[in-house]
């Protein structure tokens, strides 16, 4: 049994416990990690063992639900007060983590929907809802692909930053989603995939990923996409987001926006790939999304064992870049894909997604 | 004694030596090497321990010198085929390397215009040629200064891509000649030094150099200088060069062409420094420079030390990328700023060269 054998994240019944693929350990070693307890899904969660947002929101609405199995009650009001207890716990491995508390939020609702009612009862709706939670994610990100996949066509070169694949979902990912199904379907895609520096996600997490998958893979270094399209390579980049402002400016991993100048200037088209969940219709444009900061060391030293630049030095390390409307092709979400005006394109997908829910 | 108290190059006149700073030790170690005779002058440069274009040049004229103080003769021919011989020998260090070769046929035009002239009046003659080489490489590089200086004010951001620093050079470098020029007048400037993926020259050295000389440095990634450059910290760009062609397209390490698409976006004055020796008439377009392709492991592994990729992948690992004519401002010479249309602006260049040389 290889790393294509297992999802990113799943509920194991047998085992009765949240099974995922410890990613600290890719691409060097494939090893299933089993949890059962609220502190062992809270550590797999703060030392990324599991990440990516959506696998991070599915993680926690499993370990929620496993949590909430070991509660030894039958009051509900008591019931009631250990889950908060719980919720709040694995609510704090990664608090920036938006899919995080969306998850547990979802679940705590689940049992408030049911007050009074037996605890067996609601810990079997706590396991229907963790169940539906991780569909739900691979129904999204299927559909996300099939959009996806009709922008392309058997034998294109396609580039991707950072690691919005399998490993950061529970299935296909977002940006890897159309390359997963054109895979399926023999397209023979020639994927370029930038390293994306300072953590290497790219070359570590997409590069392994896509590569298992039997897919034709070339690492690049993130300066070097830029050649990759000029060389006529690339017929398409596609990446995912962490947010996605009204007016379609798109907050991604840093770097994100320099791949966009390039697709830009050598006429590549240039694909976000968004679940509706990432659009946040109250953030105007780009220019009200925070960019975090990270740590200097990922810069200055190579996984914190070598130091590869003099000590006494400032160092930027912006986590995450925006890259402006202007610059994007079209956002690819579950609903369509969305295309300039975005805020009159997001309307449109967000009616659909209220008339017409995938799941 | 430390850092800024030695030439990158120099002729250590009491020892006889080639007196270089190990490179490959930096930024951990600060090293000079004093070598006599042809062996070590041919590995210091085989091993990089002295590197970039001009210093090879200049150690290469140096250490030709001091090879024709060992031949033992009288006689001019025996003389001339000894000196061919320790010429050749030096020449294989590193082949492709132009300033290597121009700089030993430039000391083999001293022997061959001194025909039958007694062999210690020769061996002079290399003396002060060798001396002459360095000097003139110190005199462009600081031309470039000055007339790069002219391009900014004091206060400004100031960002560079890989090393193109003192450490390439003997003293200034190119595109750091304006910073160090600037700083010995209280300019300020605000220095961001682009990490420069894969071999991080601009982490090890540039930063290292820069922060020695008491400039205010800023490392980052290669692929966040658009984020510091859309948050208005960037005033100018700076960046050496490894060939021109005619038409003002500029060859130079990986990377450069996504930096000049970041200041494009946001209206960043972008300059390449260039000698007039590293502008090739002969060479009508960028699509014209052949791009070395370098070895897989750069990339994969850190330092050869630690594995950062899957086995498997592809690689795509370019040395050199072209920034096409219209995304540079102005090209800095010793003689002068070439801009656009960029063939007439150099033959204006090479012909004030011929008329006044600097040196």
């Amino acid at each position: 049994m290889g790393f294509n054998d297992f999802d990113t994240v799943a509920l194991d019944e047998e085992k009765n416990a949240l099974a995922i693929i410890d990613q600290t350990l890719l691409p060097g070693e494939m090893k299933m990690l089993y949890l059962t307890t609220q502190k062992e899904i809270w550590d797999a969660i703060y030392l990324l063992q599991v990440r990516g947002a959506p696998a991070i929101g599915v993680a926690a609405g499993i370990g929620i639900y496993l949590a909430a199995r070991e509660i030894k009650t039958d009051d509900y009001d008591e019931f009631l007060a250990e889950f908060e207890k719980a919720k709040d716990y694995l609510d704090s491995s990664r608090p920036t983590a938006v899919n995080l508390s969306w998850a547990l939020k979802r679940q705590e609702q689940v049992v408030l929907s049911m007050k009074g009612a037996p605890v067996p009862e609601i810990v079997e709706a706590l396991h229907q809802e963790a169940i539906k939670i991780r569909l739900e994610d691979i129904a999204v990100c299927k559909s996300i692909g099939e959009y996806g996949l009709t922008l392309v066509k058997p034998g294109d070169g396609l580039l991707t930053h950072c690691n919005a694949g399998r490993l950061c979902a529970v299935k296909y990912g977002t940006a890897t989603a159309p390359m997963y199904l054109g895979h399926e379907r023999g397209y023979n895609f020639k994927i370029f995939s930038d390293e994306t520096r300072p953590l290497l996600q790219g070359a570590r997490l997409t590069c392994f990923e896509l590569h298992e998958a039997g897919m034709d893979v070339t690492l690049l270094c993130d300066n070097m996409s830029a050649t990759a399209m000029r060389n006529g390579w690339v017929q398409a980049v596609f990446v995912g987001c962490d947010r996605v402002a009204a007016n379609g400016d798109a907050a991604n991993k840093i770097g994100t926006s320099m791949v966009a100048l390039a697709a830009k200037r050598y006429g590549v088209p240039f694909y976000i790939c968004a679940p509706t969940s990432t659009i946040d219709m109250n953030t105007p444009t780009g220019k009200d999304i925070r960019i975090e900061q990270r740590k200097p060391e990922e810069v200055t030293e190579m996984w914190y064992e070598k130091r590869m630049a003099p000590e006494g030095i400032k160092v930027f390390n912006p986590a995450f870049d925006v890259t402006d409307a202007d610059l994007i092709t079209g956002i690819v979400t579950e609903y369509g894909i969305a295309r300039a005006p975005y805020k009159e394109a997001f309307e449109d997908i967000f009616r659909k997604k209220a008339e017409n829910p995938i799941f």
